[in-house]
């Protein structure tokens, strides 16, 4: 079988909605294209839980006929979808990435999948996620394989990366993932794609499975800024806010926590980019960020009391045993936490975002390491400790987001000095989507990110 | 000494803005009528905690040298005022109704006590709490003396019953109390006065000594119903809404819950109001009310472990002693609740909100008693026990709008049946508070409340 092209690898959504509405190619013929790459791909990349091809077909046709009768749905009209397995869509199974049976937990259809499929977006199938969203990796489920490095299996991040990995091999016109501690940025930096995090409240979560509801947000995984400012603009309905001069751009580089821990490589890519950017007329400035040193305490404490909520004790009694290690670690923290503990931490949580709130006003977005390292070889991780030392390390920079309600990207910028996928980190204010993803278009053509 | 009449007692804020304006009465008259009438009855009322005589008469000189400079601060200009130990205000002591030291605990003044005085209100003092707003009576607290009786000493309601009382001996022009499970509505209905609780989000509740952060509003007592919308508009800074005919009017009258338990008149008072409502041309609807069966346990779970995060358990260990027996019960409870608990009942509130919402769909108010006593003879209560029962049935009636997220109103309706206190409780959908106010305009004229 000839691995065919990506239909969409080589243009921007914005070139396929011109394509598209020429006729110079069909909803059908593109669904067709991306599921024959899926077939070829897809046996070595693991990304995804659940594929829909013939789901995918009726609904391209119907695309198509739609624009043969003049219906316009938008900017997204025809382009192929994959989403996280925590996303409920009606007709498709949701398992959260876990053998637990959640299918009553599950939800009826939310939002924002209703707004994809209203946009006329074709939807392929549901990624991989990490058992319940919980970290990056687990020892008893099968990993997506990273198609960064051909000869050693290695990280992806967790826990959308079956979306990253299905966005990195081109096999959509963009991925959704989740993201409540990073589960977006982490492995689009680790896997060499474009992911970017919406504010928390920017959709109502109905209709997915929640992990912390008070820190999950949604993600897009894109072939760069661009896409994904494009896809920001559609969903909303609204026009894409015009990138700034490189010279109107201020941006805060921590003095704190996020330069910590970070890997030669990593460190280096960093380095260049903020020269490339100071150079530009970019204005950067140090900011002290002494709110980060409570990011371990207040994350770690809220996340797991707020799932081992959703899925309650006797539940999870019944069923220990069907759940990863990885997993079952995580949630075992909060059967001993206490409730005046958790109210605590969340009114910690909000005064930690007005600090930061404060701390940032009149900066369009903080800048740093998305993650501190590179991807490692999956070979090194066999037990629960290594991956919870590698989950909270790697989870250093992107954590702070959530915890502190701001919107996030990751670019790609291992191109400055790395063989392996490093990603760039943008933070905005929250509420602020459209104006970070503006700031982050101007960012990645400063950065000649390719 | 010779009792004086309120300076208020016998006009509405309206009059009494117009007679301000026209030069008939300035602030430092009214103020020292309201200062000389409370003198002469706070022995016997025991309605505050802090009075501060010299402040507000500086106050109130600066208001009538404004009127003067022609400067007018809007409709509540020059109206004395007095507000529950729970709201912090510059240069006065806030003690939360507490032996406990919780100094360190206050917030700065917030926007609610601000905007009073923004608005011209003249702070005449402090009023009095149960401990930490846990309830309607302490076993070690002096309790205000209820007006409604000179022979007997009886019950006030909680928490806010230092204004409740203060309002119904006329000792300003209208009293703020906090309302959390019927704080400000309960009261009121015991002291025979007009209560509203507003919506909670509707004011920001900083500076306010937090009991339940997700249920704690803010509330005012006022002559009748009119003063209220007139206070609620003053504040908002905008217009009254009229009130409706009476045809215009639909009411949803529940039929679970809210009918259980009532004192026989009670039950006569209620009945009479609700057939000349219909009488007049008032729809009045039977709603099933089902959520209301979970209020005992989603309330009383939620509200002491928020409390206990907020006070710590640190300082109450070492402080244990000098907690009321009733406050330390109520504490107690959250000592071993868990945080996946805490959570799962905070997310079953908001559920509970929606489905509600929905129910009432179209609804101009709930309607209910109040409370289903009239006030008890406190020589009744000498137990924590008793207390504890005590609290839970008054409260039956308002702890579901503070549970379903509503704004709530209760206005004193003894006069169709019974010698002692009986409120009619009206509670609206979340950010109605204006409209809910204009109905309960329409309703006090419709029963000839006095």
């Amino acid at each position: 079988m000839k691995l065919l092209d990506s239909p969409l690898s080589a243009k921007t959504l914005a070139d396929f909605g011109v394509d598209f509405r020429s006729g110079a190619v069909t909803a059908v013929e593109t669904a067709h294209a991306m599921l024959a790459r899926i077939d070829a791909l897809e046996p070595g990349l693991r990304a995804f839980t659940h594929l829909d091809s013939q789901r995918a077909l009726i609904q391209a046709e119907a695309i198509d006929k739609l624009w043969e009768s003049r219906v316009d749905l938008g900017p997204l009209m025809g382009v192929p979808v994959a989403v996280k397995d925590i996303f409920s869509v009606d007709g498709t199974p949701t398992r959260a990435g876990s053998r637990v049976q959640v299918e009553d937990l599950v939800a009826p259809q939310g939002h924002f999948i209703t707004s994809l499929l209203q946009a006329g977006c074709v939807l392929l199938g549901k990624t991989t996620t990490t058992e319940f969203c919980l970290g990056g990796f687990n020892l008893t489920h099968p990993l997506p394989r990273n198609p960064c490095d051909s000869e050693v299996p290695r990280m992806t991040g967790g826990s959308s990366h079956g979306s990253a990995v299905a966005m990195a091999a081109s096999l959509a016109g963009f991925t959704v993932g989740g993201d409540t501690g990073g589960s977006v940025r982490w492995p689009a930096a680790l896997c060499g794609v474009t992911g970017f995090k919406f504010t928390s409240d920017r959709w109502e979560l109905d209709g997915i499975f929640p992990l912390s509801p008070q820190m999950d947000s949604i993600g897009i995984f894109t072939a760069d800024a661009h896409d994904a400012a494009f896809v920001e603009a559609a969903l909303r309905r609204g026009p894409m806010r015009n990138p700034p001069q490189a010279h109107a751009i201020t941006l805060a580089l921590p003095r704190d926590h996020f330069m910590e821990n970070l890997d030669t490589e990593v460190a280096e890519c960093f380095a260049e980019a903020i020269a490339r950017l100071r150079k530009a007329g970019a204005r950067i400035i140090g900011v002290p960020m002494p709110e980060a040193a409570e990011i371990d305490a207040v994350f770690a404490g809220l996340v797991p009391a707020e799932l081992l909520a959703f899925l309650g004790r006797e539940r999870l009694g019944r069923q220990w045993d069907l759940l990863d290690p990885v997993a079952a670690s995580r949630i075992e923290q909060a059967f001993e936490m206490r409730a005046d503990e958790y109210v605590r931490l969340t009114a910690r949580k909000k005064v930690l975002e007005k600090l930061v709130a404060q701390r940032l006003a009149g900066v369009d977005a903080l800048i740093s390491p998305t993650v501190p390292m590179v991807p490692r070889p999956t070979a090194e991780f066999s037990t629960v400790e290594q991956v919870s030392a590698w989950n909270r390390l790697a989870t250093q920079n992107t954590r702070p987001a959530n915890l502190f309600n701001q919107c996030g990207i990751s670019l790609p910028v291992h191109h400055l000095g790395s063989a392996l996928p490093v990603g760039l980190q943008l933070c905005g204010a929250a509420g602020s989507d459209d104006l970070l993803l503006a700031t982050a278009r101007t960012v990645q053509d400063l950065l000649s990110i390719p």
